[in-house]
């Protein structure tokens, strides 16, 4: 009788459930629910488009849900661990049993005191000024994640929540991400001192790192706000990889659920770097996570030097597999962009596809800059845009589709580029997500610019897959998480070799690329350039009022 | 009993007669006739896309079928004077008859004895090697039309005449533009000799200049073929305004039509020209002819010093005005950029006219470059192309066509500030044209762009007015051509004034475009981009094959 692996995958809207034999990583059954709360399971705020919130409650209702659903067709006593990935960073804040603060009724109305999910910009201004107090007290701390701390991230929240919620900051009695919440919540831990918090979650967005005595020092804390020093306290001086427990199965949710108790629940981690482990991360394969946006993602042995990577979003020890440095990477925008072109041409995605595949690498004349959302990965950037060069009067909608799609590649390109300049070779690429399994025409093209094989994840949930991956190491159906991804990772058949033909040819026009790109994101003395996406929208702005 | 004044506009694919009165310019009935012959006009070969001819034989079939139209509800005999206007630089081959080659039995199946119409570039090559000639010995020839000589003039066709049509070159007599054949023609002038030759083709497009002589020495012409320099004994060395005759209408002529023998037609002109003069054309009035691309005529006192303004098309003694300097500059292409946007977007004029006048200067954060079609003042460069940046999630497609109504507008300033730097003041702009009829939103960007107001000219068909007023001018009703204009043309009562708001937000947005136009358009050393769109244009060829 084969052992069962569980892993809950919590999205942006729904959470999914996904049962896999532990001795080959089949898929055998899958369950999502989608979260009751708010539109589409998040919380917004009609005068704050930057305000996205989540009911934590959601998540746990989500757990029993699908557990159930999956016991109507696996016998679930057959489960011999739990892995749990989420979003990041998506912190709340938690009383002092490790309930939630939003299920206090003096704060159930507040929405401040409910979960700040990854997307929420709310904390801009802080963020831009965690940057400022850190660059100018010449601090390293934003040295592992590209030099400037996003909105989207631990502290910025923290601080943001403590500025505009100040009754409930005072009620808090710690913050915690999510992915380190629910597993502990599901194992009845009640105090939130005793959460085993994620390494993953905890080095790309929370700055912390041994080198420097784990998070930021109070004083560093103090310079922003006295009250987010005297908070650092109720945090945590420790992180655990996940192939450690967060705790085992409490007997409330093994009785709600069907599983047994007692089984152990892997600490948690961010979706995108169990989908790394799912797509056979390793050393020199680089795995990219292609959807509306990518998350790129490198291992690199800890036994090898390795330098800060500028521009990396993250690189954090043992964040992706133990023994390896973790890297993060990624590019603001790409599917988001194809959906841009169809959208401004009227037309289909398959149209533009099947037209765009009779295109040859530059015959259309164009080229662009994938800037429509920034540029996340190298330059960190927010403010710079897209840009389209070599129109014609005869440029048409399946030309402009594939310069965009080309543009992604070069863009992926240069972070590639990046990585190896500092050491951190690239052989080969794995692609997961929408994008990796729907559009040969990209993975094509992207095999072409990059100049290496590109393969296709197995699985087509890969993030819930290497959940099920540390569910059953921290079941101990494997000694530890290599072994582990061996059985049960895997890519397809089919790898999209490099034309040599076009290999040549991308590789003329990403010279032209790159020629674009230093000029317009780099501020060199001698570029003139470099204002103007920045002028251009400071005016847009302004003129907004 | 009023007198009138017929105007004869050869344009490409008809010729418009106009009928107006000499003392108001009123326009009291007009007249078409589509040219036979071809397609719509135009003689196409299938194997060579760069060739377009025309058969003469249409030009006088046109005059007479305008005239017995115009006969009837017009008494011609009231006509006391004709203009002409034709498209330029079209030049043909005559006999020593003054008849077309064309004509001659042996050479009627010879598309290369007819007339080379103005958008004929099969003589892309010589056109290359008469700029490198001319640049390589130093010569002055280029001064007064940008520095390059195009494959669209008087040399070019001749010399690729006599390259790819030996025999039939061989029988010609001279080698005429339709501008001064087409009066020649209806007056029974039989002798090229006695044509009188326009100034304004001669400056503009024959390198004819009195400062060197009249045309291009023997010596330069032997240079690049010595065919060229022995033909050059059979063209001319003096040229005429149009306000004075050509010659007087043929018994022939007049019995065909109608109209009196021996009354006299004006020295033609090419069309813009006269449109210019019918746009109210004076010392510090811009007129730009706003269609598919623009042609944009200005006039300088003769008696003011005037150098030579680099990346004009042309500057010309009287060409445009007796007693003015006659500049001509243009852009590339305008209306056939909007009617690209509209093409790649699938949406029609209207409504992206309608969305995009709702949209507030600077609000949409795009700036464009308006070289889809290369540009011709002030950079004189065919291989440069479009450009869009601040493009976002966001952008919608009237936002796009905005950014190319101001890109427009924004190059169309550049060549104010061209023509302003070397001593050309403009204080207004006229336009006419189909866009500038059609356009609320196009001429209200413009006059808020260039900071001036911006009028409409009175007339639709402002060329056939023009070579109305030049009708009277020689059919004596004004002394000369100023005092003519002054009573015929004018424009309609609005005039589009400058937004004080709107011109501070283009100030900014046209400091960017300069920024974009000199980085990408000019070969300085420390601009890196200047190759970007050469290169992308190359690669597309090599692939193309």
């Amino acid at each position: 009788m084969a052992s069962l692996a569980l892993g809950l995958d919590y999205g942006t809207n729904s959470v999914r459930g996904l049962v896999v034999d532990v001795s080959t990583g089949d898929e055998l059954a899958s369950a999502v629910f989608a979260y009751p709360s708010g539109e589409a399971g998040i919380l917004l705020d009609p005068k704050d488009p930057h305000l996205a919130r989540q009911n934590p409650s959601d998540y746990l209702k989500g757990f029993v849900a699908v557990a159930r659903e999956l016991g109507q067709s696996i016998d679930l006593r057959k489960v011999i661990g739990i892995g749990v990935d989420t979003t990041g960073s998506s912190p709340m804040p938690v009383k002092s049993d490790n309930s939630p603060l939003s299920d206090d009724l003096h704060f159930g109305a507040n929405l401040h005191a409910h979960v700040w999910l990854w997307k929420d910009h709310t904390g801009f201004a802080e963020a831009a000024e965690i940057t400022k107090r850190a660059t100018e007290q010449n601090l390293p701390y934003l040295a592992k994640c590209g030099g400037t701390y996003s909105s989207e991230w631990f502290w910025s929240k923290l601080l943001r929540f403590a500025r505009v919620a100040p009754d409930a900051f005072a009620a808090t009695a710690s913050w915690v991400e999510i992915c380190d919440w629910i597993p502990a919540a599901i194992c009845g831990v009640s105090d939130p001192f005793q959460i085993k918090r994620s390494r993953c979650a905890a080095g790309h967005k929370a700055m912390f790192e041994e080198e420097w005595g784990g998070l930021p020092s109070r004083e560093f804390l103090a310079s922003l706000d006295p009250r987010l020093s005297e908070f650092r306290n109720r945090l945590y001086d420790e992180v655990f990889m996940s192939d450690h427990p967060a705790g085992h199965l409490s007997e409330q949710f093994a009785e709600l659920t069907g599983l047994n108790p007692g089984i152990p629940v892997a600490v948690g981690a961010f979706d995108a770097h169990f989908g790394a482990v799912a797509s056979t991360a390793k050393p020199g394969t680089l795995v990219k996570i292609v959807g509306t946006s990518t998350c790129d993602c490198m291992v690199h042995s800890m036994d090898d030097p390795l330098p800060d990577v500028p521009g990396m979003c993250g690189i954090v020890k043992g964040s992706v597999l133990p023994g390896y440095f973790g890297l993060e990477a990624g590019q603001s925008a790409v599917g988001d962009i194809f959906n841009w072109v169809a959208r401004i041409t009227g037309r289909n995605h398959d149209d533009l596809n099947s037209e765009a595949l009779n295109i040859a690498p530059g015959a259309s004349g164009l080229l662009a800059l994938d800037w429509h959302n920034g540029n996340r990965t190298i330059l960190v950037d927010p403010m710079l845009s897209g840009l389209l060069v070599g129109l014609t009067l005869h440029t048409k909608p399946a030309e402009i589709y594939r310069a965009c799609v080309e543009a992604t590649a070069f863009g992926a390109l240069r972070i590639i580029d990046r990585m190896e300049e500092y050491g951190v070779r690239v052989e080969r690429v794995v692609a997961c997500g929408g994008i990796a399994d729907k559009s040969a025409l990209t993975m094509q093209i992207y095999a072409d610019v990059f100049n290496r094989p590109v393969s296709i994840a197995k699985s087509d949930q890969t993030c819930a897959l290497g959940s099920a991956i540390f569910g059953a190491v921290v079941g101990g159906a494997y000694p530890e998480a290599l072994s582990a991804q061996a059985k049960m990772a895997g890519v397809k058949d089919q790898v999209y070799q490099p034309d040599p033909h076009a290999v040549a040819i991308y590789g003329e026009l990403y010279g032209l690329y790159c020629r674009l790109h230093d000029a317009f994101g780099i501020d060199a003395n001698e570029s003139h350039l470099f204002e103007v996406m920045k002028k251009l929208k400071s005016i847009q702005d302004r003129v907004h009022g």
